[in-house]
C-alpha cells in the first residue's frame, strides 16, 4: 500500500484547521481559491476537531467537515483525515477522571495542552473508538481521503492505577516468575527484591529509580502500549476500507518511542521537521536534518511523508526566525532528495489566538497571497509538478548504521562512566557525516533489522546486545562485511546486566581485541593519538588479540597502547575504534573503507566537496536522479557528466548556486 | 486628600515595630528619644501586629500599642497605621483552612511565610474586617494618625476552590455567553472548548496554559480581586473617618498586579525602593530607580511616598552591601526629586532574630547614636527639614511614555517571536533614559489614561490596543501631537486576538507603513542601520506607504529597506522604529524632536551633561525647584543662571560635588 | 575498647555482598581464594541484605549468611557485620506504610532507593530491632566478628506525622513554655507566634521558613532523632556481647548531622571517601581529602576506620576516572598517615546490574586476577603488612581549628550579608591548608571539645557562640594560648538571636577591636590590604580599641582602616581577620605564628616544600612516624636526618618519587 498511489505526484499541502474559521465563511472561500493557486494538492483535516465533532457527549456535528471535503475534493485537492485523539474535549475530561495522565510523581493533571490522555483508559479508548467510527463512516469510502493520520505527535507516559495494572500484566507476559523478576532486574542489591507482581511499580523519582532493568522495562511497555493504543485506532478505521493506508506523525530525534516497533502497524512512515535554519551554521543543521530524514525513510526502506514543517518561522522555539529567501525551497527539496515524497505545513492559515497563533503559515493573518511566504510556496508547488517522476522512486544504501533506541536508553540511564553525557547521539552523527559528506546514501538500523543489502555496518557505541547481535555481527563480518565499532560495545544483555567474562563480550575473537579499562574525561579535557586526530570525553585501554594497531595513544600512562584497530575475520574485516575521537578520524577513515571497497562515489569528486554541498540519489530501478544541494552562501562548481547526466532541475549544468538545488537523471 | 495636609514638611521615619520589643521598656523608652535627635517626624506602625494585637481568637490587646501611639503623639512624631492583613496569626489559619493560599499546581499552602492570604476566603475577610475595626475604634480619630496603610504589599494568587468560583463569576460578568468565551480564548484550537462557565479553571501548569485569553483574564481578575479585598478593608476604616487618607505600599517593577487600576481606590500612592547601589554602575542604576519613582507619582500625577528604603543594606539581596558615605543623602534626595513628600524606612529598628534581622535600619544591633547610619540619617531629617517649602508641589511633564501592564503581560504571554525575552522592560528604559538624560520630567500612562497635556507620546512594543487606543493616538498626532512607535505594536486585540489585516493595525495611514515580516535573532546577534547605530533581538521588514524613511538596514536579504521611518499626519509626526536599537539611537531622535518641538531643557547645557548627571524640576505653580544630582565619583560644573535661580541645598553654585545634590529655586 | 585489638595489623578488605551470587557458588568459592591471594584481612557484611534475610515478614534465612561467615573465619579473615536498616524490603514498606519518609512539602514518598525510612516510626524500629537480634544472636560471639557496621551512611529527613509530634516533644523538652518558644524564635516579627506547642510544624518551603531558630532546632533534633535511632539499634546489639565495637560509616563534608554529637555513642569513627582525583589539581584534592581525614580522626581523637573506598573509580560522580597507577598506594597511605587504622573498599566484587554495577571493585566483571587493580590492591595488602607497628598509634596537634556544624547552618541559614555564599567551608579550609603545607598536624573541634592540649586554636567566622565559647577562648588566651578569630564571628547566641551590644561579642577587650560595619562583595570583586595580600566576598569596618593594627585596606572610603590586628590579652594573642583574605596571607601569617611560638615543624625545610608534598605524623607514644608523600608528577628531594631517622617504607631516603610515600621511624 503506498499513500502516493492514488496522486502519482508528489503531495503538496498541510494541516488545515477550518473548525477555526467557520464563523468567517469568506475565509473558508478564500482558503479554496488559495490552495489552488499554491499548487497543492493535499490538506490534512481534523487534527484537533474533536470538540467541533462532539461539542456535547455523543451529540455529532460532522455537516461542516463533510462540506468542507466535499469542496476540496471538486477543487482536486485530496484529504489527509486525522482521528482527534490527540486533544480531546473537556466534557470528556470532566466526566471520566481516569482520561487525564498521572505524573512520575503520582500527581493527576488537570485538563488542559495535548497529548495527555492515558493511553490504557478503556473509557477514552471507547471514546475515541466511538469518534473514530463516525469519521470512518463518512470517509473512509470518500474520494477526496487518500491516507488517515492517526492522532497527533504520540509521546509521553501515564502512571495511574490502570497503567500500573498493565505494566504489570506486561511484565507478567515476558518473565515466567517473580524469581526471573529478581534476577533480571538485580534487586538484591538494595534489598529491592520483589515478592509478587502485585508489588511492582512503575519507576518513579520519589520512589524507585535505581534498577536499570525496571526502568528500561518500563519505556518499552511505553512504547508498547502506545503501539496497542494506536492499534486499536486503526482497527476500526481499517473495518471500514482497509485500502486507505495509515500513518502517525513522528518528531525529531524523539527518545521516548522505540519507532522502530512502529514499523509493522504503520502504512507509511511520516514526521514532523522544524530545523533552527540561520542558526549558527545552516550546513550542520542541513546535514542534521538530513540524518532524521533517512532515518524515517530506513525504518520502511520506503518513501516517506513531510508531513508537518514550517514555510516561515516556529514560535515554540527560543527564537523566531523566518527561513531567508530560497531556503523554504532548498530546504523542501532536501526532503525530496532523502526520500520524501511529499512537502506538508503545519499550517495552512495562522489561527488568531491560543498558544500557536504566531507559528509560521502559508496564510498569514493579514489574509494575503501577495506575502513572500505564499509566493515561495507557490513556486515550489510548481517546481514540484516538474519533477514528479521522481516520487515513488526509493533511496538504496550500501551502509548502514546502528540507531537502536533500546541501546540508547539503556547507556543514558546507566550511572557511569560519564554521568554528564555519554553522547551516543553524537557518535552515530559523527558515522553519518562521514559518509554523507561523500555523497553516500545512509540507511540506519536496529538490532532487529536485516543487514544482507549492506556492505558496511557501523555500530557505534553497541552497549547492549540483544536479539542475538553478537552472532549476526560475527556472521556478517565471516561473510565479507565491513563493521565498524566503538569504546562502550558488548557491556550488557537486553536487561542491562553485565556480561560475566571479557568484553566485547562474545566479539573478543572478531574483533581481535580485549577491553581492560574505560576512562571518563572531564568535558575540557583533549588528547590525542599517533596518527594526529584528537578525542575526548571517553576511551578504553584495550589488549589486541590478533588484531591490527592502526594508531596508538599519545599520553598518559596507556600511551603507545592502541586506540584503533583491524582485524580479519572470515572474508570480512572487524574495525575497533577505542576512543570518541573528532570528526576528521570518521571522514579520512570511511574514506578509506570506500575505496578500498571500490564502492562508486555518486559523482565523481564528491569526496572533495567543499562543506555545504551535500549529494543524494534516488532510483525506481530504471531512471536514477542525483540531487546537488548546496546549504552554503557561496556558488559552487561541481563535475556531472554530461554525457551521462540530464539536468531535470536547477540552473547550470556544472555550478550550484546558493540555497540552489540541481537535479540530474543518469 | 493628601497626606501630608496636617504636616506641611516632609516625612521622615519609618516602619517601627514595637511589638518586638515590649520586654524591654528601656529599648522602647530610647526609641523615643532617638526619633527626635534623628529628626524622624513619623513612623508606620503595626504592619505585622495581628499576633500581638489578638493572640487568641477575639481576644484583643490595643493597650500597648495606644500607649505607644499617645507617647509618639507627646513627641510630635506623627503614625502611618498599618493594617495586619498581610500576616495572619497560626490560629487563624489552624482553624480555618480557607484562609491559606493554594498555588498554581493546586497544593494547599502551610502556614508560614507572610502575604499568603486568600483574597477570596469570606472568612479571611471577616477576620480582617473585625481586627481593622478595633483599629479603627482606637486611631480613627486619633491626632496623631495622619494616614492608614492597607496591609503590606500586596501580591500572589490563589487558586483554592472558592478563588475558582469567583474567577468563574468574573468571567460570567466579562462576557454575554460560554460561546463568546470560546471566542475570545480561541479554545477551538486544541479542542480546549468550554459547555459551560461551570468548566473554566485558573490556568496551571500542570492543566491549561496554552489559552492566552485565559491567563491575561487571570491576571487581570488577580488585580480585580485584590483591590477588592483591599476595598474592604479600606470601607472600615473610611466608615470610622473618612478624612484618615489610604495607601498601600508598591513594589518595584511589580509584575503581577495592575497599579493603574489601583489609582482611584488610594488617596495618595506610596512604594517601597531598594536599589543595588554599589552594583556595577551607580548611574545605571540611579536611572533605573528614577524611572520607577516617575512612575508612581505617575500613577495619581500627585506627590507620592517613599514608604520603605533601607538607610544602609538589605539582607535579603545576593549581596548586601552598605550605602557609601554620601549615598543616602544623594538617592533620598532624588525620591523627593522625583516627586515623593518623605523619606521613610525600613526599618527603625533591626529585629533581634528571624529572617529579617540583617536588614539595615536606623538604630543597629548595638543600639547605638554614633553610627555611621544613624548620623546620616539625622542629617538628613535636618536637610528635609531646610527644604520644606518644596514639598506639596509637582513635577509637570510634556512627555507621556507608554507602560501598559495590561500589554506587558500579553506580550510576554504569548509564544514568539522571541521566547528567551521580547524585553518590554528594557525598551521602555531606553526611551525613558533618552528624555531624562536631557533632564526633562517624563510621564508613564496606560492605555486609560487621559493624554491631553502631552506634546510627545512613546508606545513601545504597543503589541495590544484595548480602551479604543488606535483611534486616541490617530486623534492625538491629528491634533498636533507627536507618536514614536516600536516594532511588535499593534497586533492583537485586548482577548489577544489576532487582528485580521494589515498592521500596525488601523494605524497603517497614520505611520504610513505596513510590516511585512517579524525577525527574531539570537543574543549574540548585532546588525546595524544606515545611520550607524546598531541594533539586537528583533527587527521587522516594514514597507513604506507614504512614510519618510530616515533610515535603512545594513545587512541580510532585508538591507536597504527602510528600519526607522516618520510620517506626517495631520498637525502632527508619527516616528515607527522598526528594529531594536541601541540606546545612543533613541539620545539623538529624541534630542532632535525635543529641539525641534522647542521644549525648553531645565538648565543650559543639560543635553551635554556627563552620565551620572540628573536633572529634575517640581513646580508648585509660583515656584520652581531645579534638582541637580551628581551620581558619579568626579565634581562636574553646571551653568546655572545666576540672575534667575537660587542655591537652596547644595555646596557650589556652579559645581556638584561627588554624591552631591544642589537644588535651585527660580 | 579499639577495632583492632583482636587484629594487630592494619585492616585490608571491603564491603562484600555474597547474597548477589549466592546462585554461583564458584563465585563464592573464587572470592575466598581471591580474598587471601589480595592480602585481605576483613571484609564488610549484611550492609543491604534484609530481603534475603527476611524475604517474608518474620521467615528468616540465615544459613547462608553463617556459612560464609564460617568460611571466612577459617581463611583467617574477619568480618564487620553490618545491621540492614539502610534499605527495607518491600512487603515492609507495603504493609506498614508509616515507614516511609515524607518530604518536607509532606508527600509520601513511594518505596525505593536507600536511606528512606522515617527514624521515628515505632513500627520501622521494631523491624529493625527483630532482625538486628537475629543478626546479634548468630554474631555476638562469632570469633570471625570483630566490629558492628550501623546502618549505612545515616542521612536525610523526614516530616511524617510521628516525627512531627517527636518534634514538639523535642522542643517542649529544650524549653519551658511556649512563651520563651516565640521569644527564642522570634516568632513576632511576621506574627508567627505560637499560642501552643502543638501548633509548631517543621520547616517546609511551603510554610514556615523564616524562623531561623525554628529551622536550626529542627537541625538539631534531626541528629539527635539520627543519633537515638542508632542507639536503640546498637543497644539490642551490645546486650549480646557488649565488647564488639560499634561503627557507623560517615561521608564527606556532610552537612545534615553533627558527626561530633555521634562521639559517645560510637567505639570508633569509619567514613567512605571518594575523592575526584585527576579532576584538575591532584595537589588541591589530596589537600582536601587530608582534611576530612583529620576531622574524622579528631573525634574520637583516636585512630579511625578507613570503611569505603575505590580501589578504581565512582559510577555516581559526573565523570568517571580511574586511579592512575600508583594513585591507590598513595591515597591509601594517606588514611594511614592521617591516622587509619585500616583500607577498605566499595565493593569487593562489581555487581552484575543495577544502579552501581559500574562502580569501581577489586574484582570487576571480567572475574580476573590478572587485572592492574587487583594487583595494585594485593600489593597495598603486602605494603600494609610490612608497616604493621604504625597500627594503633595517634596523631598528636597543636592546633585546633573550629568546624561547628551548629555554627554553619546557623550561618548558613542566615539572610545575609552574602546569600550568594558566605564560604565557611573555604574559610576552614584556608585555615588548615596554611598549616598542614608546613607539616602541622592539625585537629578539628567544635564548641564543645575540650581545648587544654592546644597552642593555637583558629575560629574561622565564628558567627554563633555556644556553650560559653566567649568565655573559654578569653581564658584560653589568658592563658598563654594564641586565638585567631576572623570576621563574621561573635553576632549570635545558640538561638541564633542577634547580641545587643558591641561585637564581636564579650570578645571586645580581648581581641581589642570592635566591629563598625558588614561590607558584602559581588563574586568579581577584588581589593587589596596594605601587606598585599587580596580580599574577596566580605571584609569589615573595625575599630581598633587596643589591638595592634598589621595591615589596614587600601581603598574604598574605608582606606586605612585595620583590616588585620592583634591584641596582647594575659599570656596570650588575639589575632582578628578582618576580611576573606587569599590563602597566601594565612601561609604566612601561621609560620610567623610558628616561628615565634618556636612549635618545631617534623621536618627541616617542610615550610619550604613545594606544593604536593604532604608531611604528617603518627607516634604510640615510644616511637614516632613520620609519613612524607608526594603527590605531584615530579620527584622530589627532602633532608631527613639519617642519624636519627630509619626509613621503614618507600624508595630512596632523600627523593620522594612522583605518587611516592616515605615513612620514617624515628
Amino acid at each position: 500500500m503506498d499513500i502516493n498511489l492514488n496522486i502519482h505526484s508528489f503531495l503538496h499541502g498541510g494541516d488545515y484547521n477550518p473548525e477555526q474559521w467557520l464563523a468567517y465563511p469568506e475565509v473558508l472561500d478564500k482558503d479554496l481559491e488559495y490552495l489552488v493557486e499554491a499548487n497543492c494538492n493535499i490538506v490534512t483535516l481534523g487534527v484537533f476537531s474533536w470538540a467541533s465533532l462532539e461539542a456535547f457527549e455523543g451529540q455529532y456535528d460532522f455537516e461542516w467537515l463533510v462540506t468542507i471535503v466535499d469542496k476540496l475534493h471538486d477543487k482536486g485537492i485530496y484529504v489527509m483525515m486525522a482521528t482527534p485523539s490527540g486533544a480531546r474535549p473537556k466534557w470528556l475530561a470532566d466526566k471520566y477522571q481516569e482520561v487525564l495522565r498521572v505524573d512520575e510523581k503520582r500527581q493527576r493533571q488537570l485538563f488542559g495542552a495535548r497529548h495527555n490522555h492515558c493511553y490504557t483508559s478503556s473509557v477514552y479508548r471507547k471514546k475515541v473508538e466511538e469518534i473514530n467510527q463516525e469519521l470512518a463512516k463518512r470517509f473512509a469510502n470518500h474520494p477526496a481521503i487518500v491516507g488517515w493520520h492517526i492522532s497527533n505527535e504520540f509521546g509521553g507516559e501515564c502512571h495511574c492505577p490502570l497503567c500500573q495494572d498493565a505494566f504489570r500484566d506486561w511484565v507478567k507476559k515476558r518473565y515466567d516468575s517473580i524469581e526471573e523478576v529478581n534476577e533480571k532486574w538485580y534487586t538484591t542489591f538494595w534489598s529491592h527484591n520483589y515478592q509478587s507482581f502485585d508489588q511492582i511499580e512503575s519507576p518513579s523519582s520519589i520512589g524507585e529509580n535505581g534498577l536499570h532493568g525496571l526502568n528500561l522495562d518500563w519505556k518499552r511497555f511505553v512504547t508498547d502500549q502506545t503501539i496497542d493504543f494506536m492499534k486499536a485506532e486503526i482497527q476500526v478505521l481499517k473495518s471500514y476500507n482497509s485500502d486507505i493506508p495509515v500513518t502517525t506523525n513522528f518528531m525529531y530525534y524523539f527518545n521516548e518511542l522505540n519507532y522502530f516497533k512502529f514499523k509493522e502497524h504503520l502504512d507509511f512512515i511520516s514526521w514532523d521537521t522544524y530545523p533552527t535554519w540561520h542558526k549558527n551554521s545552516d550546513v550542520e543543521i542541513a546535514m542534521d536534518n538530513s540524518l532524521w530524514h533517512d532515518m524515517m525513510r530506513s525504518i520502511k526502506q520506503k518513501p516517506f511523508i513531510l508531513m508537518e514543517s514550517s514555510p516561515s518561522y516556529t514560535n515554540w522555539q527560543g527564537i523566531s526566525k523566518p527561513k531567508k529567501p530560497g531556503m523554504h525551497m532548498l530546504s523542501s527539496m532536501q526532503a525530496i532528495a532523502h526520500g520524501s515524497d511529499a512537502v506538508m505545513y503545519f499550517q495552512w492559515r495562522q489561527s488568531r489566538g491560543a498558544s500557536e497563533k504566531f507559528h509560521g503559515s502559508v496564510v498569514q493573518h493579514d489574509g494575503s497571497n501577495k506575502t513572500r511566504v505564499f509566493q515561495e510556496v507557490k513556486q515550489l508547488g510548481d517546481d514540484l509538478n516538474g519533477i514528479k517522476d521522481i516520487q515513488g522512486s526509493l533511496v538504496k544504501s550500501d551502509i548502514g548504521i546502528f540507531y537502536d533506541w533500546e541501546n540508547k536508553w539503556a547507556l543514558e540511564d546507566a550511572q557511569g562512566p560519564r554521568n554528564k553525557g555519554m553522547h551516543y547521539k553524537e557518535t552515530v552523527q559523527k558515522s553519518y557525516k562521514g559518509f554523507r559528506r561523500l555523497g553516500l546514501n545512509v540507511d540506519f538500523v536496529d538490532m532487529e533489522s536485516d543487514y544482507s543489502n549492506y556492505k558496511i555496518l557501523v555500530a557505534p557505541m553497541l552497549y547492549m546486545y540483544r536479539n542475538n547481535i553478537q552472532q549476526k555481527i560475527s556472521q556478517f563480518i565471516a561473510q565479507g562485511g565491513i563493521v565498524i565499532m566503538t569504546y562502550w560495545s558488548g557491556i550488557v544483555d537486553e536487561n542491562d546486566l553485565c556480561f560475566l567474562g571479557k568484553v566485547p563480550y562474545k566479539l573478543n575473537d572478531v574483533f581481535g581485541i580485549e577491553r581492560k579499562e574505560v576512562i571518563g574525561f572531564y568535558d575540557d579535557e583533549v588528547n590525542s593519538i599517533s596518527t594526529g586526530y584528537t578525542y575526548k570525553n571517553l576511551c578504553e585501554v584495550i589488549e589486541p588479540i590478533g588484531a591490527k594497531t592502526l594508531a596508538t595513544y599519545e599520553s598518559d600512562y596507556y600511551s603507545g597502547s592502541p586506540a584503533v584497530t583491524v582485524n580479519e575475520y572470515g572474508d570480512g574485516k572487524a574495525y575497533y575504534i577505542g576512543a570518541d575521537l573528532e570528526q576528521s578520524f570518521y571522514d579520512d577513515l570511511y574514506l578509506n573503507i570506500i575505496k578500498a571497497l571500490n564502492i562508486e562515489l555518486p559523482i565523481d569528486g564528491s569526496d572533495n566537496f567543499p562543506k555545504g554541498i551535500l549529494t543524494s540519489t534516488r532510483t525506481d530501478g530504471r531512471d536514477n536522479y542525483l540531487f546537488i544541494q548546496n546549504f552554503s552562501q557561496e556558488t559552487h562548481a561541481v563535475k556531472v557528466d554530461e554525457s551521462s547526466h540530464t539536468l531535470i532541475y536547477g540552473e547550470g549544468f556544472q555550478n550550484i548556486k546558493p540555497y540552489g538545488t540541481n537535479i540530474y537523471k543518469y
